[in-house]
């Protein structure tokens, strides 16, 4: 008989080894999930009924600490690629991706031993969940961003050197490439031309490596902080609690804003959806206005012609009644919301990872500023 | 030692089984294939260059009759895809392709064991050549199309129910990907994006497929036809005679006009080189023009209103005075050109073969008529 242990707290990672997820963790992951996904990867709404589906078919989902993966372990992390709001109208079961595993494995000609998240997001937390659930094989509580970020070389993984191919890459038709590379920009490149030919949206496997690779490049403990902050909202909420202020403790994060969104731009572009949105400020921030840019995630808050946050930290726009986050592709006219903003992972903030997902990369001629620094000097009104 | 049979005629098809290529062979293939090529398939003198560098170190070039194929023989046809105009600005060595032919046998774990050429031109006719050359295999006689055509499902293969996929597809700088796709135009639409990302050129090994099936599928002889088209026009220069009489002998051809290029319209769109070219008349064609519409390939020929030629039948543009063809990347204001067509392969006059590439799927509204019976209605003056 497997015995379950529970997840305490992210700052101490996990104090289990194995673990099984139950309904109740599934909830809280894909709204801590989403949260931390900062506009992007996927919604929570359908990201929640893949997994409950396998989970009433009475399948067990395994989660399992990082260090349960030997050095030679094969670890393959999978998630959907393209422009959410593609989702939105194909809803998928979270099995397509099983297919791009199934080639890789091919390709490879060695089965995989873990799943891995590539990066948090209402969906993209949830497919390596069901692939795992599907195949019998754990998902590792950890994954390549800490956060969601729209390009494929943006994962800590790129950072510390792993390719990003071979990778396959399929649809829901049955079409399929397996695609490698000379590097990860370009895997990204011919990827995302391969996910717009596709309809929008695509599969894949990517990344594969092996666990003395992957145990230094990944960020660890993202499934189980994202359980922790989905679970702190949902507590405080129960216990008639300021659900914001239970998120911004567990994530270290910070208000940055609070007001009605006023306009919401939107363009999908060489398969991103790319956008802005204007929010007019309310209560103490009545008088200001705050733009957020994203592609895909939200990448810069811009209050008044003053940058107060950018990638790549992470910015999340919040229901401002329910605290609930609201995804890039559901922003629209009239909600009122509330913008937050928490620290990325340390693995970030190195010159490396600057260069990978700093605002330069994303063309904002500005400097980066953690956001603990940032706050102190402009945010507050 | 291998005894080398003389071709004598592509209406017997093949009198010999095994035959080495000299450099007198090779220049009148490349001028034949680009003939056949129908202004695309490339350059004849790139075509030229690779091949011919190939035999100055030595290498055999050994062509193959379609019935040395066994029937579960491993037949791999390999190509150049993309704009030809890429490959004037690039000019490749051929040996570009290897890459996608290994990938493809490592793909199927198994080493092929004869080169097909997909399409007549000047540089995909003599890219099978140079991949036969360095890896030491026979180039087979045949290809899918008996001419060239820009699109992947365009070939006689695909109209005999075989797959264009799994195909490799690589660049020059060693990015590469293996495709599957749920049909052949899916192969196209996705190749196509890669190859657009690739730079406008891609190198392909596609179609891979076994004797029984190639055998009935492909074109029979076309290697052949090109030397001889090309070896035509070079003895009739030789002897004094007519060359363009000597071409129109051989590929049972007409003319259909005669004049100056006043105006040449090309863009690049989605991977092709598309375009028009109008040709005002001259001597006894003068008060009239001609326009010529092309993606790679010239796909109609319209003579004052009227449609005097169409795909699946060629069209080809020479130089008047040498009788030489003009890929349509060459086309270009002020050159006097002779316009011919010459009938297409009885295969693509099926009604599965003109689903394929008639003239609607091209998006001219209008009924496919044979070149020979076109000719007596309209074409003469």
């Amino acid at each position: 008989m497997m015995i379950i242990f529970k997840i305490y707290s992210h700052t101490t990672q996990l104090n289990m080894v194995r673990y099984h997820l139950s309904k109740t963790d599934v909830e809280d992951l894909v709204v801590g999930a989403a949260i931390l996904g900062t506009g992007g990867g996927g919604d929570p709404y359908i990201g929640k009924l893949m997994v409950i589906q396998e989970l009433e078919r009475g399948r067990r989902i395994e989660i399992v600490s990082i260090d349960e993966a030997d050095g030679d372990a094969f670890i393959v992390p999978v998630a959907a690629m393209g422009t959410p709001v593609v989702l939105m109208e194909k809803i998928p079961s979270g099995k397509e991706a099983l297919y791009s595993l199934r080639l890789l494995e091919g390709y490879f000609n060695r089965r995989v031993d873990f799943i891995s998240p590539i990066e948090a997001g209402g969906v993209n937390s949830t497919i390596p969940l069901v692939v795992g659930a599907e195949r019998g094989l754990p998902v590792i509580d950890a994954d390549g961003m800490g956060r969601a970020f729209p390009e494929l070389q943006m994962v800590t993984f790129h950072i510390y050197g792993i390719k990003a191919t071979p990778m396959a890459i399929s649809d829901e038709r049955g079409n399929a490439a397996i695609l490698d590379t000379v590097d990860n920009y370009w895997a990204e490149r011919i990827a995302r031309a391969i996910t717009v030919k596709y309809g929008g949206s695509a599969w894949i496997a990517i990344y594969p490596t092996f666990g003395k690779l992957y145990r230094d490049a990944a960020i660890k403990g993202s499934i189980s902080l994202a359980i922790e902050v989905g679970k702190a909202l949902r507590e405080a909420k129960l216990a008639g609690r300021n659900p914001v202020d239970a998120l911004l403790d567990v994530t270290h994060g910070f208000e940055l804003f609070k007001g009605k969104i006023i306009d919401v731009q939107r363009f999908n572009i060489g398969g991103f959806a790319r956008g802005e949105a204007v929010i007019e400020g309310l209560d103490e921030y009545k008088g200001s206005r705050l733009m957020i840019r994203f592609q895909n995630e939200n990448l810069v808050a811009i209050k008044d012609n003053e940058v107060v946050a950018s990638v790549p930290d992470l910015i999340t726009v919040l229901d401002s009644e329910s605290g609930k986050p609201i995804t890039t592709e559901r922003l629209r006219y009239g909600l009122r919301v509330l913008v937050i903003s928490m620290p990325c992972n340390e693995k970030w903030r190195t010159s490396k990872g600057l260069e990978t997902v700093g605002p330069r990369y994303f063309g904002y001629d500005i400097d980066y500023v953690p956001i603990e620094v940032r706050v102190k000097r402009v945010v507050k009104p």
